[in-house]
């Protein structure tokens, strides 16, 4: 079965999945330039944090592929650095794109330092750098889907098949491909250790009902969609064995910035004894920050609560919070987080892993 | 400031807001006999449970007035015993109907019973009955208010103004007016002891955002809309105060069953220390069921989870779980059960109170 395809790039040219039309349409939509990403990323017709830094880092690759060499390297690399510092913009909580574009700029730097290497050439490598993200995502995924789900089987030994649930879209849908939370969940179904997954529906904007839901019953993973109120109420009656989330950015401490909803199931899962797994790229991991209170919330607009389409939800003049992610304290990650380099307690993350 | 009435009753004649048009449109629709009843109630045009006991009762003695009496008592209250056993079908869950319907197969037992009534007296008996259950349950609900207001206030009797979290729709579209929980926080906001409530919008009818954010604004009570999964970021980062919900049915130790989202709530407001009270007459204690084990639990149709109104928000071929109720233990009712009769520890409750 075929994994759906989300970002398309083949030789400058950069097509995504309109992930605001899914699950009616499935649209293409081609990114000529970074301010095209900007906005895709911006509108939400790109998201996940990982999916967002490639196709910024594509859009970039695109345009510099188009570009006649500059006269210097400076001047290429101050180009490279502004495109970079706007793409940062597009949404300040998911760390993969500071990263990224950290990454890139020490590239440039290294290629202004080394004489050896002409602007053409560093051009080159700068576009060759930007474009190894997209194999070296799914590579990544594919590890944390190993790492992820036989830490989990390892765990739950005694039983059968598993009970899952995730939250959000962390699959083929928020990354280059597979996924991280939703690749381990991919990973258990092909050990044929997977009894159902349970998906929040992920509101307000349903990331769990349009897009999860979509990939699953693409690849016939057997799942079933709750509202996110139900999500105790599934944990009790279902007997989940294990809920496992992506992460937008883990702070050095292990305190982990999600989709809002996410601290509520961690909280929850403690109160039924079940355990919580974080899975994500070792990149998200910012040892620039020591904890959760400084991760920046982006605050998102309340028509987002108010209205599916053109349809209002809710009573004209009501006040609404409708904050993007929210913080899960290290003490609630029982299971772990999971990355491509294994799996780590919250307490136990390095640089250097 | 005139509280919104949504049960207009006047001399036979029967008026309903048909709630699925809010917010866009506030449209009234005639209820003629039981059978249009219990479709209002089953396609959930009224909800509530006092207030789906109050629109089955009424439409029962809109078609009495029309009715002409006939030969004799037995068969007067056969033909009212079909009915109400009709009307209780219409949403299971709700153990109000059961009551009303029990309370008046008593008054039909009595009247027959009692030579000295005639049938025609007997069967407008049985009108002034049905009828008075409207402005008796305005009267509870008030009582309701003062009483988990004040207790609220002694509980929290160092602060100024409180935050409150709703769940729901419990107020004057749920009831005959006022509200229950909603009614307590509408007696705390005439205290000005409100600074806010915070009310969860309620998936996936949306009875939160459509119908109590509506409420609210009518009313100008401070009010902020958050989505279900929000609920334990708002409580740890506006340090609310206490949760009050209403209930479709207590069982005699305590364990409530409401609306889907309320056990979760309730593990959210213990793990974060916060009082949690359930807010409902006294009639929807049902003594007859020792425990929430024995409460039926409605599934409701998957489309309410995957469209809204015309628009598919949910990926086509997903397995939903739409349980309309879950059950509370009742050792998660920190605060008390708040009835018109006072506010009771769960497990202090006992049938003449």
């Amino acid at each position: 079965m075929a994994t759906l395809q989300a970002i398309k790039y083949n030789d400058g040219q950069l097509e995504i999945l309109d992930q605001l039309l899914l699950p009616e349409s499935c649209t293409f939509i081609p990114i000529w330039n970074v301010e095209d990403a900007w906005a895709a990323i911006r509108e939400m017709k790109v998201r996940g944090a990982p999916a967002i830094a490639i196709v910024g880092c594509l859009s970039l690759a695109v345009e510099l592929r188009k570009l006649a060499a500059p006269e210097t390297k400076e001047e290429l690399c101050r180009l490279v650095q502004e495109k970079l510092d706007y793409l940062v913009t597009s949404r300040p909580t998911a760390v993969n794109m500071h990263l990224a574009a950290e990454a890139c700029v020490k590239l440039c730097t290294r290629l202004t330092d080394n004489t050896s290497v002409n602007v053409a050439e560093a051009k080159d490598d700068i576009v060759k750098h930007l474009e190894a993200m997209l194999a070296n995502d799914i590579a990544d995924n594919r590890a944390i889907g190993e790492h992820g789900a036989s830490d989990i089987m390892k765990k739950n030994a005694t039983k059968d098949k598993l009970r899952m649930m995730t939250h959000c879209n962390t699959g083929s849908l928020a990354t280059a491909g597979f996924g991280t939370a939703l690749g381990v969940i991919r990973s258990l179904h092909t050990a044929s250790k997977l009894d159902q997954v349970y998906c929040t529906e992920t509101r307000p904007y349903n990331q769990g009902s349009r897009l999860t839901a979509f990939e699953l019953v693409y690849e016939k993973i057997p799942a079933t969609l709750v509202c996110d109120s139900m999500a105790a109420a599934a944990m009790k009656q279902f007997k989940i064995d294990a809920v496992i989330v992506g992460a937008d950015r883990v702070a050095a401490n292990g305190d982990t910035a999600n989709k809002i909803g996410t601290y509520q199931l961690a909280v929850l899962a403690k109160s039924h004894d079940i355990l919580f797994y974080v899975a994500a790229p070792f990149s998200s991991i910012d040892f620039q920050i020591p904890n959760g209170h400084s991760i920046p919330i982006e605050e998102r607009p309340h028509s987002e609560m108010t209205h599916t389409g053109s349809i209002r939800t809710a009573a004209a003049g009501i006040n609404c919070w409708n904050p993007g992610f929210d913080v899960t304290p290290a003490e609630l990650i029982t299971g772990g987080i999971i990355t491509e380099k294994g799996v780590f307690k919250p307490d136990q993350l390095a640089p250097h892993q």
